[in-house]
């Protein structure tokens, strides 16, 4: 699917990509001049010089510091640069071949994003007065664009707003779908933003074999959950004026050249496909919601979404100034493993391959100690021995998703490696941690009665003043 | 634009493409027994031959009666058989290399359709017990895809409904514009049917070099002069769930190969283009407008418009029966000709290039007089003794479309002919027949109020029970 490879990622005109070149010219004479370690040095320089040759290749000219390329060319973003041993990352496909996963490293500088380091989770924790939330904490976010930017809004106590989506392709979540939306509802309660939520049924149907009605019927189950999770927020609805003008916007923006290079479709792929990217895009832009942001459109969008969504959203801050509206920035997360391991994303249609919202805290139990990938030895005289490894464990991975105390986790880690921790005693903290968040998920998800359900997907007006 | 041709326009599928050869085997051989004319037969041969080398170049087999092709195997519309001296004929393009215009007998061949024949007008008198129409009665309405099977509907007390559109590229519309106006407001009146009228503003953004608000104030102003001929009837709008169902139904069912082959687009085209037919498609649907058919989704759909808008439909109506809807029934108009000749289709853009709807009646004596090219002869003497033509005489074709009365069309038909009328008389007929019918529209347009606009604008009831 991914025939050529480009350094920079995204980059749909030449001028963005002279402008990365650029910075990341920058970035090396500065490590030089720091006297930064060898290995470092040598991994900006070859990603400069990769750069450069894409640079030539994309642009047909040669790179010249100083020399901003002819306005308007159009050159074709190629898709994740996919070499021997990459993971692949997009919205329809995430596998690797290590048991620990993505190499989210990698990842960062292929899709050129940036990383969460400790001085942005720092800052995010003084501009807010609060406690990062242990997804920060841990670096289960750990990408972002512009994020310092909506920390700067932020201080001059301008607004702005969230949005997060969730494509229903079948009536039960699991608690891999949460991660954003626990994500969320921290960043709605620490900085006291609207939010907007996308359920693309259209997308599903579209990429499935599902009808049209299955997909309403998974949207409004996978609404009540959502909802359960107590969010003052707004559904974004297609049949609305303002969104429509802002997809047609998006679609007169982006050629067919640029879908198939970002998302890899080909001329075989239905209209509904190619056309789809502008329905995920338009609700990055405040004037797709006049019921919550009336005639502003400069209130800036920040998107917690996993990694694999990001494509859209390269795509959606190319086409933005062209439109006259504010790049959405975003925070990305790391993929939810599997009980079978993290090499894979997990299927909500293998009802062991994760704990659902939906199971009893017998169904737990059983599928953790059953399933769950264990990083511990054969016997239990070798595991005292020689320890497990926490870093392939799916049960320790489960934990740092969800135990908060980070003292607490950090006491399993070592206790697991040195082995003085069986696998089954590591299994119980899980199985006692989720117990608890799943029934009282499912507590809250009971008092979401249908006319709330109906309630909540029409048009609405939020508590929030922008 | 159009590589390759291919006798059967419209086909999708190897089931359609054998139906219609097999029709037409049966069409040779019914010439043959009735001992037809040879040049008729050959052309009806000819017609076969190419029939079979397309079936066997887009099927990858030979035709064989009787034995047809296996199902689901895709094919691409291979676009118009434009050859050397035929006429372009695509919703963004009509030119011909003749005075007379477009060779609209070959037209039909190409794309398909059924011409309108006497036997089919004679039916429309009938089963109506109305006289037809001068548009058809002249061939002005010539080509149409089931209006028999609307015809049946009707006999049978069952209801159908009506669809057409407007592309609002300027303010100020022309007399052109309103054919499919004029014969549509017949067609509601004689067969008394609800009626949809779609402004397509999406279309003119994508399209032209206009923002979203310019299209938008277009769109007003053109239902201002739709509005002013007299129709109870409704216009789509995009921001309705229903209508948008059906958008994403057919674009699931239209893959970017088929766009290609039907409309010419290439891959630099944008998605918002690429994805438009199924805009254009969705209010062929009665299950788009809830508001008007309740639960029901089958109610035929009849669509009078000018032949370049056929392409449209050949992709609705092989899309129809997959989604589990009605194919719509369409009528074809020839193109009404600018005052220059008949050629080219006017231009909006050229206030000499037609008669305004906002044209004073001075305006519109100077127009015609100046402008609107003569079949006569250069002198008084020779066309006294040589006569003038008038089927090159665009003061004739105008007068064709809008005096009623046939006897008197003819008798000047006839005396331009014989040199007894010059042209200066002809043209005078032409100006005392426009300038009452567009004061008419102006006085009808006065009324138009904004409030007026403003509720056409929203959905609304009809008077009708479907």
């Amino acid at each position: 699917r991914h025939a050529t490879g480009t350094a920079v990622q995204g980059a749909l005109f030449p001028m963005d990509l002279y402008e990365t070149l650029t910075a990341q010219g920058d970035t090396v004479r500065s490590l030089k001049a720091q006297k930064s370690p060898k290995a470092e040095v040598d991994v900006a320089v070859q990603l400069l010089l990769q750069m450069k040759l894409d640079y030539k290749r994309l642009t047909g000219q040669d790179y010249k510091d100083g020399c901003p390329p002819a306005d308007g060319e159009m050159v074709v973003d190629t898709g994740a640069a996919l070499e021997e041993g990459d993971d692949q990352v997009d919205p329809w496909n995430v596998s690797s071949s290590s048991a620990k996963g993505v190499d989210y490293d990698k990842l960062i500088v292929r899709f050129g994003s940036s990383k969460i380091d400790q001085e942005l989770v720092d800052r995010i924790a003084r501009v807010t007065g609060k406690t990062p939330h242990r997804f920060l904490r841990r670096g289960i976010f750990f990408s972002h664009r512009d994020m310092h930017q909506i920390l700067d809004t932020y201080k001059k106590q301008k607004s702005f707003y969230l949005y997060t989506g969730r494509g229903p392709s079948s009536e039960a979540m699991h608690v891999g779908h949460l991660i954003p939306f626990i994500f969320t509802k921290w960043l709605q309660d620490v900085f006291d933003v609207p939010l907007v939520i996308q359920m693309t049924d259209d997308e599903k149907y579209l990429w499935k074999d599902l009808s049209l009605d299955e997909c309403h019927r998974y949207t409004v189950e996978n609404a009540r959950d959502i909802i359960a999770c107590g969010f003052d927020m707004f559904f974004s609805v297609r049949a609305s004026p303002s969104f429509y003008r802002n997809v047609v916007k998006v679609q007169k923006h982006v050629t067919f050249n640029q879908v198939k290079g970002i998302f890899g479709f080909t001329d075989s792929d239905c209209i509904g496909k190619v056309s789809f990217p502008a329905i995920q895009a338009a609700p990055s832009f405040s004037s797709s919601f006049p019921q919550i942001f009336g005639e502003r459109t400069d209130v800036q969008c920040l998107i917690p979404c996993a990694i694999d969504q990001d494509p859209y959203f390269r795509m959606t801050r190319d086409v933005a100034p062209r439109i006259g509206y504010l790049k959405p920035a975003l925070l990305h997360s790391t993929f939810f493993p599997a009980l079978q391991g993290a090499q894979t994303k997990m299927s909500a249609s293998d009802a062991n391959s994760s704990i659902f919202l939906t199971d009893s805290a017998k169904q737990i139990k059983n599928k953790v100690n059953k399933h769950a990938f264990s990083g511990g030895k054969d016997t239990v005289e070798e595991h005292r021995k020689c320890g497990g490894n926490p870093d392939v464990d799916v049960s320790f991975m489960y934990l740092s998703f969800f135990l908060e105390d980070d003292d607490q986790l950090e006491k399993i880690r070592q206790e697991y490696s040195s082995g003085a921790l069986l696998t089954g005693e590591l299994k119980k903290s899980l199985i006692e941690t989720l117990q608890p968040m799943i029934a009282a998920h499912q507590e809250r998800r009971k008092l979401v009665t249908d006319e709330i359900v109906q309630q909540f997907m029409s048009p609405r007006k939020l508590h929030f003043n922008c």
